[in-house]
């Protein structure tokens, strides 16, 4: 694992909230050198599954050896533990409650270590704001090269979330809408890969009562204000409304069930 | 042109936006050492116009030789080309869908070129996004010093879109509003130079059916709640309710003429 | 005080707003090895108050040094003066309004100037935005290790709000909300060390006509949906609802009054 110089920040505190810039001050009070990234902060309120999401789809695109940290923490001060992780080219800094639960669906975890050795925290941590206290200073050391092993001891798993499936029944897939995107682009969890035989021209996409036929390769193919399913950047399949929002014009949100007919 | 390690983003994305950090990991895997700034993601989706705004207005005050990045995309994947061009002393990438009207009427782009060469985006590249696999690895690229003219072909000219103009007419000029800003404040296409020999003291500028009379140095010359219009830090007329929102008190938009008579 | 390469913003431009980037576009071009870190810019418009706490909660976590420009300027182009002070370890830049007012309430500022010489602004200075043409140049050429004192005149005092006080009355302390943070927990005034000696378990927390009993180390300790009253991240007292918002549950706002009984 190279080093980097490179840590993300992750959380549900809100574009603009004060408490991300608590961190980066821990942050840059211990390692002035840092380049200090905000992945996002807005994921919702403890909604720990949109970050999981925003996580798979935005850590792998970093330099190898980044350090992530992702504060989305309803069981703060509790007795849930704060883990350290590498997963693929990453390192990661959260609480162990699922958040790396997709990207530990595509590669196993390795070096899992729970962060308990106060030396490497704040002198007074606070109950309710461990992202300052302990996640923060722990990608500081971690950034000055201190062994991950020193920081606490190795844990045997970690906790993950169970995911939304597909299934595939005959000439159907069944799945469902796991984001929505900043357009208002559905975003399911039926892969590319699944639908890599699928007769793209004569498939019909099915979400709730709306229904479109063929898979495009992006959304300019068609006028605007038209309904199209693409596969998306992520390499799965979208749902979308050229030029608008399909979350509003369908009505639709996280959950809703998918289906590609053939 | 110097060269600069500073790459600008500006984007429709909405902030906060995952596809925002997939941008900036990719940069940083293929030139760690980038200054990384974000202007705005804030801009409307698809909104080309307001754009090409905040274009014009932020991105002459950074330093020589910096690249700007815009990622406002209705036509992604389509036949549209991706261009690289200098204005002024800056540089920019971003989709040839008239992004960079309001610079180039005030200087003539230089050294314009469609990114088309294969070698410098990724190696997967997906319909949906371009800003990921195409223009963010050309920033990156270009900040490690390789030529403009190895990404693609020289262009001969870009498109540009129709700008709102203005008139004059004897003793009155007629413009509109072409931004609100944050504060809902009202800036027109209206500017100082226009207004030079404009007396600033009887002068009467109205918009919709609201009038006001003089033109001031700044709003705190009049008190709370009045309607006042001040040239703008931009150097054009703007109008403005003094400590709150004109945007709203007055229910006027984009597009909205502003006459000035005297 | 040492150098810092670090310069902070905190202004009420608004998340994404072109105003943020027109001053680190001015910072970068005087220096452009800055380190430039948003500590917020959604700041309600104008509130001198919620700037001032969001600067006494933030500041005092970053390097020794730091240069921390503060933009909230009711009175921009008007006869109040731009004031560079130093409180702590920290060093500030903003108009002088009272947006110290709290961090000089814990220490009292040293070496105050007002930022008049014209040599270290923009040339052209516009009287609507004194953060872009006089505070970010002054902001860079300290970096730059101008000397302050060169920079303008010294000053005896600088302005200072009324803060909201709390009074103790036999077993009780009357305080009020002073800030809600973007979860909806409400923060008060009273200081964990105003309640070091009081019984933690037995103490009443009233907020408007809503009351819970018991302060608790963190959320986590309650159920879900159950209001608590906390000592918060700032070592003060703070109400919440256990994974959600207070602020919308109880409906109310910043100045509603809290008493602790016991």
């Amino acid at each position: 694992m190279p080093d980097s110089q490179i840590v993300t920040l992750t959380t549900d505190f809100g574009e603009g909230s004060r408490y991300v810039a608590a961190m980066k001050g821990v942050l840059l009070s211990l390692n002035p050198r840092l380049t200090i990234v905000d992945i996002s902060h807005a994921v919702p309120p403890q909604d720990i599954r949109a970050a999981d999401r925003v996580l798979v789809e935005t850590t792998p695109w970093f330099p190898d050896g980044t350090l992530h940290v992702a504060v989305v923490d309803p069981g703060v001060g509790s007795e849930r533990e704060i883990l350290y992780a590498e997963v693929g080219e990453q390192r990661y800094i959260c609480p162990d409650n699922g958040l790396l639960t997709s990207l530990a669906a595509r590669q196993t975890p390795r070096k899992m270590i729970f962060l308990r050795e106060e030396a490497y925290r704040l002198k007074n941590v606070r109950n309710t704001f461990h992202g300052r206290d302990i996640m923060a200073p722990a990608a500081a050391h971690l950034s000055l090269a201190v062994p991950a092993e020193r920081l606490g001891q190795m844990a045997s798993q970690l906790k993950l979330l169970e995911l939304p499936r597909t299934s595939r029944v005959g000439q159907s897939i069944e799945g469902e809408i796991v984001e929505v995107d900043s357009f208002g682009n559905l975003i399911t969890n039926i892969s590319a890969e699944q639908l890599a035989n699928v007769p793209s021209e004569d498939v019909t996409v099915c979400c709730d009562d709306h229904q479109t036929t063929g898979i495009f390769k992006t959304y300019a193919e068609q006028p605007p204000m038209t309904l199209v399913a693409v596969i998306g950047s992520g390499d799965h399949l979208e749902i979308a409304i050229v030029d608008d929002s399909a979350k509003i014009m369908l009505g639709v949100a996280v959950g809703t069930p998918v289906t590609v007919q053939w």
